[in-house]
């Protein structure tokens, strides 16, 4: 069928151009990609729409792509997974979302249907989980092709900030339901978190929902851990001495704390964890890992622990829209650098010396930035 | 104070008896044991009982103490941490029990009152624990002493059977407790169990509390899964080939099982559950460690999992009592030799050469076995 | 659009009649129904699949809107909500169900993508709920049409039982998730149902999954008790002397029961639950009530009890599928009485007259019964 | 046994005076009450502390018993279940407390060893509960007994607000176990409290450990009201005009709240959470009701809905302390007045006129107020 026809069979579409190209960040292999011309995507199924991008941003994880490490994203990709926009046409399977439709987009697909979404695992949706950016063209250009939109767009509410809901996308939820559900923060807990990067924040703040009494938060890095101490951390650990983990039993009386979670991805972090988990505790583990690490069961068999992994499901999203709405939440905090679009490569070499220029989280725009 | 005195205080000595001696199974350092006189134990605190043992039993950490594997238990030590007996006498503070009541020991010791009792992690109880025939004298013997006896013992239930229910000391809360409870069993669940020795084969009997549909058991041993298939195991898996994994996923059709309960203790089982546990399935660890394990994040991070470790905090054991009483689980069929307490050093010998003995839990009454 | 079109457009249909005529059970107001002529059902929206009925069944409520006591249920309305079929048609949003397929048709209509579904609460589906046989057409016919096909049938089991898995359209998810789930049912509880009509038995059947110590049943009907005794209750009440709650009272020693389950829908069985609750216990509620009840919240307001309501979500469908196919549950022993579709009026004669006819459920079969 | 001798058995006394007389709040049947002379308490049973009052309260169940409500409270009863003191003689039994510590009196007492305490429902403990000022003497007094003092005593921690803490006895936990934990408040919920009396804002100032989205408070009382919207209240709704619930269903569209929370005690305010709880909500009832409620469960079968009651078991204590000293919650917002203890007559005349007076709560020590 020729796409003309689809687009009929559509119905709904706000666009008659078909065949127009657009802009996107386009990946080449390792170290190559660009800001290039590509065909703009088209309804290929049922449950798809296509949404124009207005907001997007850069992930941690578009570095590791960037460097080769992620072997799956292959020449030709568009790369990015997190977005706002509008919804410019829609296939006929899709009830939720209509053309005009400002939406936010998960970074992860959920086809809602079969056995792992029904068990609110979109992760692992046998049609979906992360394939934006990653398997499939992503978010970062003027238009994406959005699969099983039902399950994987969000209404923008009224009067939201884009700046701050892109967040929503990936960054809060990833450190909301593997850090802080995981490790099942309670009220008047002590919650340690390893790593004070964009990811750790975004626990760090959603950590405070459920009041713990103290957060200690681990980094090698004075300037990141002085922003944590903005957003709320009670205890600042230095761990360029190597000694973190002895830092924090000291100051816990030897006890520990009740929830340990590792935002970095590496076997060092991990270790932290598992040395200062108080018995009973928790062991959230967020970060990204590329190699095994060792797990002292011959200290922790008996020490009534648990430890989880998780991939971001993102089902917490609209949770986490009242939460905004309310106030509680600012994750435009996480903001530190805005570029227009068009200067994504700048964006990219900004976020890609986020120590050293202080960055956060660079937020890109279809327009000029705000 | 003398001795006498500390009777007189408790007002509810039955037995005028006090320096008489006692035989019990003694502990001399590595390999080194016997069946030999020791004073009759006394009240030391108000929460004290002496108890009168009638019936125990032999555990796996027994053979571990004997080899010398810990340390903390030094010469003088008499073994044992689980028995059926009768009160002879209370201090002061003991207020649920009385001279004559018949009593379950628990092998945990809890006082209750401190911070992880009152949380039900009587395992780390602040003034208890697994302290029984390891920091201080045991049940392998016609009397032992139970501190905090409010918390650690239980009513032995009007008829009663000594030999069902001397594995409510430890076996099954531990199968229970760390296996199945850790483990979220759930109806229609999969479960795999590495290891069919008894603690296995305990965790096997509870798990039926929860009906799962499928329940596979993985051991070196033809006899032990026969013995596996008798007590409701659905599917038997030897690993001696090395390739019990690989048989796991063949028969889960890919998908691994809901929930893989460790059993054993050792780096390469622990290997098998990590290898066959499911995206959002549950490791729960029941095997005590000796050795760093390596847990493979790089495959495991973005698999939603959970892994637990415990030792056994006995908060079930009225439950389990429950269940007993109503005849749905018989623990005896547990047991597979019965000697004489006289006799403890042959069933030392029949329990430490398990496999060749077909040995699953021996039995030692004081009097003659049934 | 034609049918025709409409039907070209599934591009899927088996079936090349349109608008052939099927005979279904019609209401028509109270007291008036009938084994009828009337249109086949087409495909009308893209979410929509046509069912060929192998297997149906008489639910209670069928009997209440015959009698006029559900207004929303109209003239020419064809009537049931449970069934077994083949797939005849799909529209072209179905993405789970292939015609030919043999189904399970739920009860509830689930679209899966609104805000309840994704919280797992399918009777309130915005898109759906109980509709079926209620507010569109149902069942008990030939064929009918099933919105939100995806979620809303089963893939029937190879090798499976018609006349058994019928029984999980409606009746068992519905005693599991409003009176066992919901009344949080634990290995060694003590459970009380109230009411042994087939609701009560399915309740009875499947609160058995979770190994609770003593079931308690209470009926007016001797007979039923009788089954129920047969299906695994350790304990009969016949409440025919208005003593119910006083008898369980006496055989708990006063404590009541950790569970009480109401299912049959009137203030007196509801008074039951109340007067036998435990301190800390939960009433859970199945029955379907008309009026108000009283509760005495003047002496409940301290016990620490919870009571729910609950309209089937019949999201454990697929876990009761594997626990059928485990062969740890056998619903057909809810099936009494069989008879062809052709015969569904004699069907509603016996099953309207229960007690009289010895019925629980009856089967109904398009072609001979077995 | 006499009393000396008792007095020396506990070998811990730091106060040579047995016979002493000290002030107390004596009840003497409904209306009649003062603050007299009686004699100082002395330890009866080895769990017993005796503890010297600091300062104390008056909770809207004191002036129930004043009017005769509480028939259980008989002539000559010292009344008061709430205080902080200074531990001044302890029995044999008990081992967490000694002479000299300071300590917050739970207004429940817990033996810790009944099977009700084992499942954390101190309430309804077999040897305490709520017996403090109701069948044993209390707290209004110069010297009270706390009878299983380890279990019903918490340290006062080292810089602690005695003015605050008090509100730790009762109060708080009653507002956060029976509103906020039974009513399961989870981030960006919808809670409703009825009735903004100083329970109802204590359910306010610990909902907001759960960051729900927005808290809605329903009072006649537009004083209230003010104070509640301080406390962090976002919408107050002034229940004068008898359409409380309908101004909340248009408010949330007609969808109801999430969480509805009783805390006045009588079937009007009942009403209101049973007219307001969304579908899937939770009803959770703190209010102490005298007369039975019309349920609708013919609206409420098909809501899935639970509704809790609850007797406060203080359990939650130790986190309330964790939560107070990390600076998230401060109690003495709710204190409004302060007496001497000598003046008590004066603070019940205040605190039974607390409308009239603007009262939440009035703190009473024993020397000079702050």
């Amino acid at each position: 069928m020729a796409i003309a026809e689809l687009e009929a069979a559509s119905m709904n579409s706000a666009n008659p151009r078909t065949s127009a190209t657009m802009k996107a960040m386009v990946y080449h292999g390792p170290g190559r990609c660009g800001w290039e011309d590509k065909p703009r995507p088209v309804i290929q199924e049922p449950g798809d729409a296509i949404v124009r991008i207005t907001t997007s941003t850069i992930c941690g994880t578009d570095l590791h792509i960037l460097k080769g490490d992620l072997p799956a994203v292959t020449d030709g990709r568009i790369l990015g997974h997190e977005g706002i926009g509008v919804v410019e046409q829609v296939g006929t399977g899709v009830s939720e979302f209509h053309v005009g439709d400002k939406v936010i987009i998960s970074c992860v697909t959920a086809c809602l249907k079969c056995d792992f979404c029904r068990k609110a695992m979109y992760s692992h949706c046998r049609h979906g989980g992360w394939i934006l950016g990653n398997t499939i063209d992503g978010t970062q250009a003027e238009y994406v092709r959005i699969p099983q939109a039902d399950g994987s767009l969000y209404h923008f509410p009224a009067n939201g900030d884009e700046e701050s809901l892109v967040m929503l996308c990936d960054i809060l939820p990833t450190g909301f339901e593997c850090g802080v559900l995981n490790g099942q923060v309670k009220p008047g807990d002590s919650v340690a978190i390893v790593g004070a990067g964009p990811v750790g924040l975004a626990v760090l703040l959603t950590a405070q929902f459920y009041s713990p009494s103290a957060i200690f938060i681990i980094d090698l890095d004075a300037k990141r851990l002085a922003v944590a101490k903005k957003f709320g951390a009670t205890t600042l650990i230095n761990s360029t001495g190597g000694n973190a983990a002895q830092q924090v039993m000291e100051l816990t009386a030897g006890a520990g704390v009740d929830v340990a979670i590792e935002a970095v991805g590496l076997p060092a972090t991990f270790a932290i964890c598992q040395a200062i988990v108080a018995a009973g505790g928790r062991i959230a583990n967020v970060g990204i890992h590329g190699k095994p690490v060792e797990l002292h069961l011959e200290k922790l068999w008996d020490r009534n622990i648990s430890l989880t992994t998780r991939l971001v499901d993102t089902v917490t999203t609209p949770m986490l829209l009242k939460i905004v709405r309310s106030g509680k939440l600012q994750p435009s905090k996480l903001v530190t650098h805005r570029f227009a679009m068009n200067d994504i490569m700048k964006a990219y070499d900004t976020f890609g010396n986020a120590a050293k220029e202080g960055a956060l989280t660079v937020v890109l725009t279809n327009g000029s930035p705000r």
